[in-house]
Order: structure tokens, then C-alpha cells, then sequence
């Protein structure tokens, strides 16, 4: 979807994009009262393709097990949207894509956006849509980030939010580590000062490094420790070399080379830097409970026991300020030890408290059952 | 101190290190009976100089704040030794060294050694200076590797060990965390496969991202928030940029940039591979226990309660394998926010653990007091 000069997109950082594109997928259909959509929000390194086959790598959307029928979000009930974030790499708008003024890629010209320019543009799909009012908005990490700006700038448009794995700040840590991927980025003479698609280059080397960093804090000790190990990759014996004598080495190697096929480094330098900046309280007067004052919009917070990017504490965090407000709040820490990947996998406590949540407001919402 | 082709170093890979060098500090006097000696053990990227000044950065010893008279490491009391390791790069023979056969520096040619391999090092200098028996063997992170093995293969040769925050063997996410660094290194051009020293060129970029993205494992993420938090650096406002807005990537990248003026990435490369290897079990049937069946040695087990790069949890298995064999063991977990580098810090619960403990045995072994 194309949005032309008539309409510019404000950004936070002053900056307008004149012209855009978003690039979004939807599964199932929207109702005659168009009430029954769910906006699901993707995180750093996920895209539009929630559900079905990805084009790219061919494997089935990353919320595949969530989002289909008969699932917790069920494509016979809900109209589910996702789309591509603002900044991204997938077709919407984002550092790889020609700047119309120049012709050449936006690269590092591109402005730097928050999450909460991302909201925005997702407000414009909505408006084209026609859906005045989400029946849900929600996502992991990123995209849990996400759905609590909606809920904050746009209460009256969402009648229930699920941020998950999340936090309404990034911690100095997280920031930490999103500033080793940049400079790993940054580091590779191939990224060319961010010029290297108009110059014919790409910082595969740096990228991966910044993939695999990143893949660590996905993931759990104890998910990793009972994956590897201390397992040998195809072979019986120490090579006392450099190769991948670990399985746990092969496995983060291969993560670095994959990710570079299908992922665009200047997009990972400006989504990372959007994550940084997301603090909700500070715009509000460092007070967070304040952004949600009166709100109406009914919120289920889930966080997961062994995710250490993300944890329990920050969503804690975001109960104890709803609670201060007397928000509408569930909360529900899943007990699972796949670290901070468990948003995205099989996890059948989470699953069920999400499908209970839904279920229980689209009762109450009149959402025919299917 | 130099060692000639009579008396080769035999190292784990089966390969023969014919001459080599080691280079080492000490600090107090030996005394007659040469039963008052303490051999420091050096972290990954810490170096021999414990006390005094650091010849390359100006700085004090890294354990100036224990080591000295009337501290714990009481100079007017022991003997304090500290032997760069080998593989190292701050005198010892590593692969910044030139490789006598070819009359050019070692790089990857140098071979992969292992912890073993150190403290069969550090050996030799012991020999050469007529100490039989070690007072006390001590270190942090890789430093309380060295002392585990000591403890292990040189038991009549040590009378008392302290590892600190360390593991009997390197996890799965430790040598993940590892390979990260290693793979930023040799994704620098300018490392020229090892070959930097003899073609002119410094892998710097690579090996600074490898220290932001270790550095960050060193600390906690109470520390990181109570030092940092989200606190921006020089400026009031963020500036929609990739600049160090925040002052924990001012920090890190600090932490990079200073870092490569002090170390060799290929030592980097080798120290990292050495720990991933470390595993004591492994070469006792798998079973941890039997690596100190009757061992004499005592031991004084250190950890921190923030280390979440060698938790507690390692330092329990090392301490219940030594209960398992009746052997003479304390331990303690020390409160501290500080993450891993507590064991760097002024930490005074630690230090009054280690005075405690070493006071201990020096008057049991008759050491006379100062």
C-alpha cells in the first residue's frame, strides 16, 4: 500500500517521509462491523508473513502454530494483519528502498524512526482499511512494544493489547547489546558508511556477527546447555583449531549466514535503534503509570520465566503502572526455559492463557464464533 | 625467563613448543624454606602485571587492590608470582611472537593450547626457581581455571587453591559468547586470515567489537543499570542518529577502542579457544570427583552472586564433586551487584573471605607473620 505526497508521515525525530509504501499480510476476513481485526506487530528481525509460506525462505510464518483456524487466533473469527514495520526490509519503506528525491537507496539518509513512527504508519493502514477500532493489538519484544504505543497513543483505537516479552523501556543492557550488532555492522568495510547498495557491497561478515551476538540473548542457559552442551559438531575428538568443534558453534554460525540472505543490515542498524529509544515513561513525565491514564483498553502481559533479554521484571513493571491507574490487566509469567525465543515457539501455557484472553473478550465483544 | 630445545614444552595437541619464552612478575620475597610463594593465575585478557604499574596503559595492577603489604596478598608475607600464559602476548611465547624456525610471527601457526597446557608452563618457572610447593594458587574466570587444574594434576605441588568466580568446565553459552568474538575478528579484513603481523595490518575494528560484545558478559545488569540506566552522553536530547547517545555505548565502545592498544586479536583467538576446551571431567571419565580422589589440596571456592557469566551454580558443582571426595573445602558466595568483574573490584566481603582463608593456612603451615 502506497501513500503519496498528499499525506506525508510525521516522524518523532521532526523528519517527514513524503512517500511511502507498506508492505503488510492478512489472513482471514474482515467482518461487515470490521471489528474483528488483530494487528500482530513483528519484532526486530521478523516481517509481515505471520502465518503461511515465507517468500523468501520458504519456511511457514513465524507465528504459524498461533494463527490459523482453529487456532488461538483464529482466522475463522479474527482478520489478522501484520505489517511490515516501518524502516524495515520486506517492501515497507526502510533504508533499502530508493529515496524518490535522489533515485539512489535511502541508506544511512533514511531517517532514523522510533516504534512510535512505526505505530503511526500502521494507523494509515488502518484508516485505509476502514477499522475504526482493533479488537486486538500484539506482539513479542519489538512488536509487544508496539502494541503497548497503541494502547498509549491510540487508546480509543484498541479494545484489547497483549504485550508480550516485553518492556516499556529498553534497558542499558539491551541497548548494550544492540550497539555491539551496529558496530559489528559498522565495522565491515563492505557496509561502505552505509552506502553499499548504490556502491555494490554488502556487510554479510558484519551482519552475521551482529546475528549471532543477538541469537545468544535469545536464547536460554539451560535451552542451550540441554540443545549442545558441550557436544562436538560431527566429530569424535578436540581438532584444536578454529573450525566449529562445538555443535553450539555451527548452530550460531549457521544462524549469521542465514539471517544475511534475507535481511538488510541499514534496516537492522535503524530497527535497533527505534528499540533504544522506546521509553514510554519519559514521555510522559518519567512517570510511566501516567500513559495510561484512564485508559479503556484491556490489557493481558505475558513474560516467559527464562527470557533474560526481556525479563518478568519489566512486565512487572508495566502491571504495577496499570494497576496504579486501575487499568483492566492480566498477567501471566509462562513458565519455560527457551529463553526469550519462547514467544515464538510452542508453549502450550502460553498459548492457552492468549487463547483465553481472546476468547473471553470476543464474547464479550459479540465476535461471532465461528 | 627463556627455555631452550633440551627441554621442550609438551602440549595437549600432541604438538611441541621446542623453545619458548615466559614472562612474569613478582612481587615480595621468596624465603628460605621457598614455601611462601602464591602463583596469581591471569584472566582471559589479564596479563602478569598484578601490582605495580602496567607498562602499556599506566595503570595500576589489576589486583592492586589485594596484592601489597598488609593486603590480603600480603607482599611482606608471600611471594607473589604471576606468568603471562602462554599463547598470551605481553612477553610469553604466543602467536605475536616470532616463530624461531621461520623468523616470522607465529600467528595461526602457532598451536592451539589449553589450560593444561598454562599451567604446564608456569611449571617450569616454578622448577627454575626451587619452589616444590606452591603456598597457594589463585585466580579469576580463566585465572580459576589454571588454579582448578593445578589443583588437579599438581595436587603434592600445591598446598592451598582458590578458584574464583570460574567453572570446573567452559558452558555452552561461554564458548557461544566466545565464537561471537572470535567470528568479529576474522570477519575483519584486516585480519588476513592470522596473518596481520608479517603483512602490516591490525584487525582493531574486529577485535574491539569482540571486546564490547565480552564486556558486556562481565557486568550485571543492575550494574549496568544503576551506572548507565538510559542516561545519554553529553547531550540532553537523543539525536535521531547512530552516535553514542547513551552513555553505555559511549562506555563500550571506550572499551573496544582502548583495548586493541593493549592486545593481540590472535592471542584473543587462542585464549578463548583454551577455555572452550577446558573441561575437567571430560578427562576423568566424565565424572568431576574423580579428578580430586584423595586430593590434599585445600580449596577456598569463590563466587558472586550477579556473575552471570560464571554463576554460582558452577562453583556448587566444583564444591559438591569435593564433597563427594571428603576433600577440605569452603566456599562462599559473596553478595555483589558488580557481575563477574566483582572479582576485580573492591569487593570487601571477598577480600575478608581470601584474608580469612589465607591467614588461615599460612599460620597452620608456620608462614611467619609480618
Amino acid at each position: 500500500m502506497s501513500f503519496g505526497p498528499d499525506a506525508p508521515l510525521r516522524l518523532d525525530s521532526g523528519l517527514e517521509l513524503s512517500e511511502f509504501t507498506l508492505a503488510f499480510q492478512s489472513y482471514g476476513e474482515l467482518n461487515a462491523d470490521k471489528n474483528n481485526a488483530i494487528l500482530v506487530c513483528h519484532a526486530l528481525t521478523g516481517d509481515q508473513y505471520v502465518a503461511g509460506t515465507h517468500p523468501t525462505t520458504g519456511k511457514p510464518g513465524w507465528w504459524i502454530s498461533l494463527v490459523g483456524p482453529g487456532k488461538p487466533l483464529d482466522t475463522d473469527r479474527y482478520f489478522i494483519l501484520c505489517v511490515n514495520v516501518i524502516g524495515g526490509c520486506m517492501g515497507s519503506t526502510g533504508p533499502k528502498e530508493i529515496n524518490p528525491a535522489t533515485g539512489k537507496a535511502w541508506g544511512l539518509t533514511f531517517p532514523v524512526i522510533t516504534v512510535a513512527d512505526m505505530v503511526r504508519a500502521q494507523v494509515r493502514v488502518l484508516d485505509h482499511l476502514g477499522i475504526d477500532q482493533l479488537f486486538s493489538v500484539m506482539g513479542g519484544s519489538m512488536g509487544g512494544m508496539q502494541a503497548l504505543e497503541w494502547a498509549v497513543s491510540y487508546p480509543e483505537r484498541v479494545y484489547t493489547t497483549v504485550p508480550i516479552a516485553t518492556a516499556a523501556r529498553h534497558s542499558a543492557q539491551n541497548i548494550a547489546f544492540h550497539e555491539v550488532g551496529r558496530q559489528a555492522i559498522m565495522a565491515d568495510p563492505n557496509w561502505m558508511e552505509g552506502d553499499y547498495l548504490s556502491r555494490g557491497g554488502n556487510p554479510r561478515a558484519g551482519l552475521s556477527v551482529a546475528r549471532m551476538s543477538a541469537h545468544i540473548t535469545y536464547l536460554s542457559e539451560p535451552a542451550l546447555k540441554r540443545k549442545f552442551g558441550r557436544k562436538l559438531q560431527d566429530r569424535e575428538h578436540l581438532t584444536f583449531g578454529f573450525d566449529a568443534d562445538f555443535q553450539v558453534e555451527s548452530y550460531l554460525r549457521h544462524q549469521g549466514f542465514t539471517f544475511v540472505d534475507r535481511f538488510d543490515a541499514n534496516s537492522y542498524l535503524y530497527i535497533t535503534r527505534a528499540m533504544d529509544y522506546f521509553d514510554i515513561a519519559a514521555e510522559h513525565d518519567g512517570r510511566l503509570a501516567n500513559a495510561f491514564k484512564d485508559t479503556p483498553v484491556r490489557f493481558c502481559v505475558i513474560s516467559f520465566t527464562s527470557d533474560w533479554l526481556f525479563p518478568t521484571k519489566e512486565s512487572r513493571d508495566i502491571v504495577r503502572a496499570l494497576n496504579a491507574e486501575a487499568a483492566n490487566v492480566s498477567f501471566v509469567e509462562v513458565e519455560s526455559d527457551k529463553g526469550h525465543d519462547a514467544f515464538l515457539l510452542d508453549e502450550p501455557e502460553f498459548h492457552t492463557t492468549l487463547q483465553g484472553f481472546l476468547d473471553g473478550a470476543a464474547n464479550r465483544k459479540g465476535l461471532k464464533k465461528p
